[in-house]
């Protein structure tokens, strides 16, 4: 007896990496961070729907996994990402990712799909999100600090949401600076290269920094940032992992996701916990104002929020639908009665 | 241009529903239940070396969603799984699963597996082996209340490890009953239908109880339970969610996977938060003693921990290296080089 085929209730879609790359050529890099910046959006503007937790990380000695649950009250979603600063010197990914979009109603996954490639895109998205409220007007010009994985997807999003069209890279590692020149260059920027932090910050009106290794580091001193000036802050994501010298954040109006979350791992863990933040959320539902004044130091502290997880998912579940780029799965063991998974069991007996 | 194919770094097996009955078949089910029962005993016995935390439960109406994370030093492990009751009445599963297992080291997944069939059997598992240890000398006959998707797992592993081979069922619902007794029966038990909680009880030195409904039942009141039994409880998994009258818990001599969990999803959140009861790594290091005496009434009150899920990626890892039940999937971004994930997007443009 051969085994009998499961039910279309066992499949969950899978969108594998092959296929999420294929869907965001087929939407367009720039249109897929657009469409899914407003996904975070309206989402964000709904934030007391959700069900928020901090993520829940298993530390060890060379990186740490986690797991970043969030739900509304018609889906639940988590990602699983690791980040390993080592793994790059062995030819790893310091970060991969994968996520899961579920029905709340009866616990089933809907949705099983890679988020290494999302993340970076939901990363930039937001940040560039946030930089429509919080940039000076008219910014085109951006310096980018740390030129690793993610600084492309940075530049196209900035572009896409801002306009943003001059970058100025630098980077310890000048291997790392001449790949993203060349990738950026291919899609139209112009490119300066920098020989230190403080030359790329001349004349950009948006700062941002991602750099990678896990240490207190300061990438950014006073001295450097000028007024007027947005910083989005991306590397200073885990305990003990900073980018900016404190006294840049003693001066800058922050910008925040999840308090709760940003005070143990973004850059704010170097100050007072009772230090005064904005939450995105307010400011995306006008509740509480982005730049006012031409002269301030605007800061989002970007440690990456189950929530921006949980758009993508949805984004990619909704933009997914009636393409080729997504695998069902058998994933879920459906028997013909519910009670009688052991029948199921023996019924798949060779 | 072509989509390069994604490196062997990339894929990560999977085990889909289908291919782990294939595996289960091809050693066998209560080969298979035995093996596994070996890898829950190992990994309970070097509890401290566990890096253990409570579930992630997110709640809603209509059920629980959970994440159940645990790591080793070698491994990282966790398990998606949903609880929604009223599922059943709609032609799905009350309870679906599928887990991840990783390398600590890189924080690189190893193995996707489906766990709805997986968890029926470690479930199974882990209460035949806790009953090796309390169940009375000489057991053979066992009294099964609640007769739904559990019922022939945990049979099949009690005659596996303790060499039960006569089953008394009872359930509210007759048909459960008569699914239940038809897949014994083709298993070679001697199984008796009884009309009661109170008929089946009759004789039994074992009384498992493992019914669905989330509410505080009383399947079992303290006239039904004589001395000299084991019960395991199997049912009794969520805040709310009891089978046992209280007086009994009073008279038997309580064992538990993790207390901090038990207090509150077992039948124990009935009694004090400082009611006594033995923790069952204690048991399986020696450290604490099984059943002392044959008028005893011993208890495990199981709710399922992480390291038995653990202890089952564990265990499929090892066992299906080699089959050809484990398929690759495409879940990780690899570029050739890390810090150049946005190039390996731009050379899979179609």
């Amino acid at each position: 007896m051969t085994v009998p085929s499961p039910s279309p209730l066992a499949y969950v879609p899978f969108v594998s990496v092959q296929n999420m790359m294929r869907l965001v050529h087929s939407i367009g890099i720039e249109a897929f961070i657009q469409e899914l910046a407003g996904y975070i959006e309206e989402d964000f503007r709904r934030w007391s729907e959700f069900d928020k937790t901090p993520r829940v990380a298993s530390h060890s000695r060379d990186g740490v996994i986690e797991l970043m649950p969030t739900a509304d009250a018609e889906n639940y979603g988590f990602k699983y990402v690791n980040g390993h600063p080592k793994n790059m010197r062995e030819g790893y990914q310091t970060v991969t990712a994968f996520g899961v979009l579920s029905s709340v109603a009866n616990g089933y996954p809907i949705l099983l799909s890679e988020m290494t490639v999302l993340t970076a895109l939901r990363t930039a998205a937001t940040s560039a999100l946030m930089a429509t409220y919080l940039a000076p007007e008219g910014s085109r010009v951006m310096a980018m600090i740390g030129n690793g994985a993610q600084c492309e997807f940075q530049a196209l999003a900035f572009r896409a949401l801002l306009g943003i069209n001059t970058l100025r890279l630098y980077d310890l590692d000048p291997e790392a600076t001449g790949k993203a020149r060349r990738n950026l260059e291919g899609q139209g920027f112009e490119v300066v290269t920098c020989a230190s932090g403080e030359e790329a910050v001349e004349g950009a009106q948006i700062i941002t920094t991602c750099t990678a290794d896990k240490q207190y580091a300061t990438i950014l001193t006073d001295n450097m940032v000028g007024s007027g000036v947005h910083i989005n802050a991306i590397g200073g994501d885990c305990p003990g992992k900073t980018e900016l010298h404190r006294d840049i954040l003693l001066r800058s109006d922050i910008f925040v996701e999840y308090p709760e979350q940003t005070r143990i791992e973004g850059e704010i863990q170097q100050l007072d916990p009772d230090h005064p933040v904005t939450e995105l959320w307010r400011v995306l539902r006008g509740e509480a104002q982005g730049r006012v004044d031409t002269r301030q130091v605007t800061l989002f502290d970007s440690v990456g929020f189950a929530i921006e997880d949980f758009s993508a998912l949805r984004y990619v579940h909704a933009r997914v639908r009636g393409t080729p780029y997504a695998e069902p799965l058998d994933m879920l063991a459906d028997p013909d009665d519910p009670r009688d998974l052991f029948g199921m069991l023996e019924r798949a007996r060779g």
